[in-house]
């Protein structure tokens, strides 16, 4: 029997794939083509399939549009990208009601309203289960660019909002009881986060400010930048990985919501904010002077979570005891209770 | 219960659709974005489903990934776009083997080679059905946009090359024993059309030497374009409703392959020309001087094949007598026996 896809896994085979892409084209949230001197083109595909990536049971079409497009535009923030537009592309059962379809259009576009993008075009075909892929277009000036491979030692960690609100959001969605002790608001909240999330292209030029601001040092270097789709954990580990740098972070600086303290125990916070995933918040390296004037100006959640280090290792910190070392596989290891 | 995607149609829901959509964005073959003001991004994009666009029965993976490849930059090319290169979103099962999906990226860089386009981003995710979203991406200048609308009364209409081979192929593919009597020479042609189509980015370096030997006409106005993927009827028709035209065509110029002349009925080579599809020419409608010359250069299987017409009726003609009349959804009315 010929190896299947099952046995290597997707990022298995994303590896083996890399081989037919020119390599300046793969290991960052987008791929970047120079379009002309001044504009660089950024691009980024999502492939999301019912029963998958969403279902009718946690999320109504509106927001598997509304998901779909934030997840391609916040690619687009952590490559410092303003967004140009969308492609749909749309393959579909007969029996789809056209009003799911159109539901799941006006969540796309009104997500893409609240960051002037729009959808510039698409394909709809006859397909046994629903598949929706979308690539996002965005447009950057070269030297402006956000890469995972530009941290450097010393640089502080910056995350720029609260992490584990949609795992949680899920999870009420999944199991309505469970959350039937929270306040209505702090669950509308959580069930937003999920549904409704914000790729924070209100970062970039905030980060521009900061550019004209403190030219002396930024002008020598570039912000290290990835979203914490897949995780925060994941997030400073990829950077890590492609800067060929370690970290620390500060347990108690992790940016858990308040109300996620209350109602869970603190490890089971703390997973939820490492591996939870899908908050599309940004995580960003940058000389710690920098840092601190960008996390006064980015609100509730954002933090300084900890810096950059030579040694390659990546460590969860209680002050200066470690208590978990991180691995991209399985998470942070020999994990102490919190 | 709810109206069905089944009841209203691919088109009917591409039509609601549209509403989402800047109305500048939708009705050519694909979507133009202005990066810089010398610089027009062309994008496109196309679904492809196994068992519906694609068989192990007909296809190989090489000629699926050939095939995608080509049918999106068919699409840039009848925009006057060069390619830039294309992202991949793969759903898949976990059973397929690694070697299939290695197959198809080889098909589909292969094809991209050729037009000096690469691999620009992707995702790989899970699914119960193989899945390939393509967007290809292109850049022109903007006053070099082909456009399905500027077609003008007296204008020729030209066509790339042969039309009908593709779904000879198709049908040797799936009748192995219906082709036997054909030299294997032409078998190997037409199964060739079909597994491995040219899309016709060579015809933009023509128009160009075109407008420069012959600035006093084109240099008022546009070349209009559309590809023969959908059939060469079905292009003349979208040409001309876009432009608000019609078209008297030629029967006795119609680019039928000599093999096909032999092999079938007249009235079936007609029909595999005028309705076979995914043959990937284009076809061009432009003054008749300029037409002759294009022609010329051209090489095998490219005609004229008749004029634009201000009357909006499109028409098939034996010399001066109609034959048939074209209504988009069911090709020529009327067709008397050839």
């Amino acid at each position: 029997m010929a190896l299947s896809v099952r046995e290597i896994g997707e990022q298995g085979l994303l590896q083996r794939l890399f081989a037919f892409c020119p390599p300046q084209m793969v290991g960052d949230d987008a791929a970047i083509l120079t379009i002309a001197p001044s504009h660089s083109l950024v691009v980024t595909t999502d492939v999301l399939v019912d029963g998958v990536h969403f279902s009718d049971r946690t999320t109504p079409p509106e927001s598997v549009g509304w998901r779909s497009a934030a997840a391609n535009l916040s690619d687009l923030a952590a490559m410092g990208a303003i967004p140009l537009g969308i492609t749909v592309g749309l393959a579909l059962p007969g029996e789809v009601p056209v009003v799911w379809v159109e539901r799941l259009y006006r969540g796309l576009t009104q997500c893409l309203q609240c960051y002037h993008a729009v959808i510039v075009g698409g394909d709809v075909v006859r397909s046994p289960v629903i598949t929706v892929a979308i690539t996002a277009l965005g447009q950057v000036t070269p030297d402006r660019v956000l890469r995972r491979s530009t941290a450097q030692p010393g640089d502080a960690i910056v995350v720029t909002g609260y992490h584990g609100a949609s795992r949680a959001g899920l999870e009420l969605l999944l199991h309505p009881k469970w959350g039937k002790a929270l306040p209505a608001d702090d669950r509308r909240w959580l069930i937003q986060a999920h549904q409704r999330p914000r790729p924070r292209l209100d970062v970039l030029p905030l980060l521009e400010d900061l550019r004209l601001s403190q030219v002396e040092w930024l002008s020598h270097r570039s912000i290290a930048a990835m979203d914490s789709s897949d995780g925060l954990a994941d997030a400073v580990g990829q950077i890590c990985r492609a800067s060929g740098v370690g970290a620390q972070l500060q347990r108690s600086q992790l940016p858990i919501p308040p109300v996620l303290q209350q109602w869970l125990t603190p490890q089971q916070a703390v997973d939820w904010a490492l591996y939870g995933g899908e908050d599309f918040e940004l995580v960003l390296c940058l000389p710690a002077i920098a840092a601190t004037s960008l996390v006064n100006q980015l609100g509730a959640g954002a933090a300084c979570i900890g810096s950059i280090t030579a040694d390659p290792t990546v460590w969860l910190m209680e002050q200066d005891h470690p208590v978990g070392q991180l691995t991209l596989e399985q998470g942070f290891q020999h994990f102490s209770d919190g």
